[in-house]
């Protein structure tokens, strides 16, 4: 009976060749060497050495160390090499040159696979702004008059953003309660996790050009996971009239994979019905491809489940976003990164913060270590999502995680 | 008799060697390679070239495309280097090595001579934020609650921060005046400067740990003049609930020349008397050195100055700004950028931007060629500045200059 090959898979993997998302690693041999890897099953395959090893003409974007050369290669190289590591973990000649190059994910240390350019966050789902709206503004209304007619977003900080797996310090800032005569600084009582989706810009863009709907698929590369770890307290005294700032900056926290558009097109579904009409720049009705992903995420602490948005009830969709942020001339950047702003669904287990499930810290929820409003020290927090794939299989996305330690 | 040497500069040149800003620069012969210049009078400096010539130990800093290896370096190698330069272009043993390696500043192009990492904006004139919130909030308080307790600033687009001399589209947008059902789409028709001091990181800090006050000179290497052009229409509309975004990042100005904070130890000012008390971490009472800097800007349009601000007028200094951007435990990286925020003084003719100048459209402004209430495709725009130095000489900060093009 021979050894089973770490290529032959149980069936309905959720990372098996219809997946193939990207990562960097390093091993306990070479720490220093960082190098990218593609993640089949629970192995990552060395893709630089594999290359090399069966003589590919992507070697030079793969034996890398990141995903830099990848990502500014263009959409037809993207497919172009995701041609041929299909290949490599599928066709049984390659095998004696593959199988050496596996290593086991539990093996190997992620690091954060690309240099973030410009980092954006938007705030795309209508379930999550009208929570937001009601406990923040109860006397107006729940939706700002800008919201339906444009994606709303601001810029983050691109130098605090960390791979899954970093400990994230509980931050310190001023807060000040509506009854306090003054402000008050101290570590964040209300420490919270936003449940988000990332996009990956590849292709730059020049300065003084919008980039349409139709060119989404030419500059995203692919998705990821992302918690956009926010102190409510702090954002809630500073975020007016300039936006959230220290509320949100302290870190943000990105899965190591990232999982190319490509694999997700079983999973492309269309946006919830708008209300009012769009102008022509974001009007998303006569689009080829429908504009939303339709991407089940759980959101645990301490690994109990407290929630499960859905990403296909977002209002606003990625390349909505892409042409919004461009259509005054920006210009984009192999690295920026976006954000789609918290995912929360219409039901209350569907809320993808404590803020929206607490209703501010109202209404506890039970773990098995005892109530929450809002995270504890010691608190780890873990996103994890899948989406439908070809012929029922599902595509895994590599969790998010993060663990609270005291502030400094 | 001799020819005169570009070294025998006119008693009190702004640009004298108590100066020798920083900047990148390329030659009409090789114009792809780019080199570190410091400037002495109305010449550059090849200030590579000449640590080689001479033999400096600090070539390794200098011959380099880009001043990312200086800022690096840390406050002892920005001192030592300077002491080095100030040498070169003063000492006339010196003359046959250097004189040769001078180039007209007139005859080379310069580049933005950093990487951006972050960029914040602030919003730091007591007298601008007062102005604004009477013009965007006329029934409401003119500063917010939290505007004495904390510098209040923001993230902005790196990627779009462009040096001096680089034509500006006019950027499209939607809009939507109060009155009006729906917002329209269209080249914004408020077009607004803004003139602010632009602050650069070089030392980097840790995840995790703030920089206190007096830590400001261990990790700001220098400042420079900053153009945050702002599209008021487009602006004003997006930016409830979450904060300026496409109304600014278009494109930011900054000059070509980064002034080393050590040319400016004559021009420290005391800030304005404070009328709250401040959480420690801002209390800046007890610090050795004052927090302010005396820069005097002016602001012309198509060559008529339509403005001076104050520098020395600003509320919040820099060193509380990046104490403050750092409390929560954000790192900094080297080639972060923050800027002052709009500078305005008491007096109508010291305000800062169009905005407050013509009071949003209401009261235009004259110019020789016509009246303004925003800026007109080909208006050219130039912040100048100078601070005290040693000796009543004075410190001649780099121009920032940018022409509007018609939208495409």
């Amino acid at each position: 009976m021979s050894e089973q090959s770490p290529l032959d898979l149980a069936e309905g993997d959720p990372f098996g060749p219809h997946n193939l998302p990207y990562g960097v690693f390093t091993t306990a041999d070479e720490p220093e060497r960082r190098r990218l890897g593609v993640r089949i099953g629970n192995h990552v395959l060395d893709a630089g050495a594999a290359a090399l090893a069966l003589g590919s003409p992507y070697a030079d974007l793969l034996a890398q160390p990141d995903l830099g050369p990848l990502l500014a290669a263009g959409r037809t190289a993207w497919r172009d090499v995701r041609r041929a590591l299909t290949a490599w973990v599928t066709v049984p000649a390659h095998r004696p040159d593959i199988e050496p190059l596996l290593h086991p994910v539990g093996s190997v240390t992620m690091h954060l696979p690309y240099e973030v350019a410009d980092y954006v966050d938007f705030y795309a789902s209508e379930n999550h702004a009208t929570n937001v709206g009601r406990i923040f503004r109860p006397d107006g209304d729940a939706l700002t008059p800008n919201w339906k007619h444009l994606p709303i977003g601001y810029h983050g900080r691109a130098g605090t953003i960390v791979v899954s797996g970093t400990d994230v310090a509980r931050p310190s800032g001023q807060r000040k309660a509506p009854a306090d005569a003054a402000p008050v600084f101290g570590p964040s009582v209300k420490l919270d996790i936003e449940a988000e989706v990332g996009f990956l810009v590849g292709t730059p863009s020049q300065l003084g050009t919008p980039v349409p709907l139709d060119s989404f698929r030419d500059h995203v590369f692919g998705l990821f996971l992302l918690n956009d770890w926010s102190a409510r307290d702090v954002q809630a005294w500073e975020y007016v009239p300039l936006g959230p700032f220290l509320g949100k900056s302290f870190a943000t926290s990105v899965s190591a994979w990232v999982t190319p558009l490509e694999a997700l097109d079983a999973a492309r579904t269309a946006p919830p019905a708008r209300d009012v009409p769009l102008l022509p720049y974001l009007d998303d009705a006569a689009e080829e491809e429908p504009g939303g992903f339709d991407l089940r995420i759980s959101v645990a602490i301490n690994g109990t489940v407290v929630a499960e948005p859905p990403f296909a009830s977002m209002y606003w969709t990625a390349a909505q976003q892409l042409a919004h942020m461009t259509v005054n001339g920006a210009s984009l950047r192999t690295g920026d990164v976006y954000g789609s702003g918290t995912v929360s669904g219409p039901e209350v287990h569907q809320r993808g913060s404590l803020l929206e499930l607490t209703w501010n810290g109202r209404d506890p929820i039970d773990l098995p270590g005892g109530k929450r409003t809002f995270l504890e020290d010691g608190d780890e927090v873990t996103l994890t999502a899948w989406a439908p794939g070809p012929d029922g299989v599902r595509v895994g996305l590599g969790e998010v995680t993060g663990r609270i330690v005291p502030a400094p």
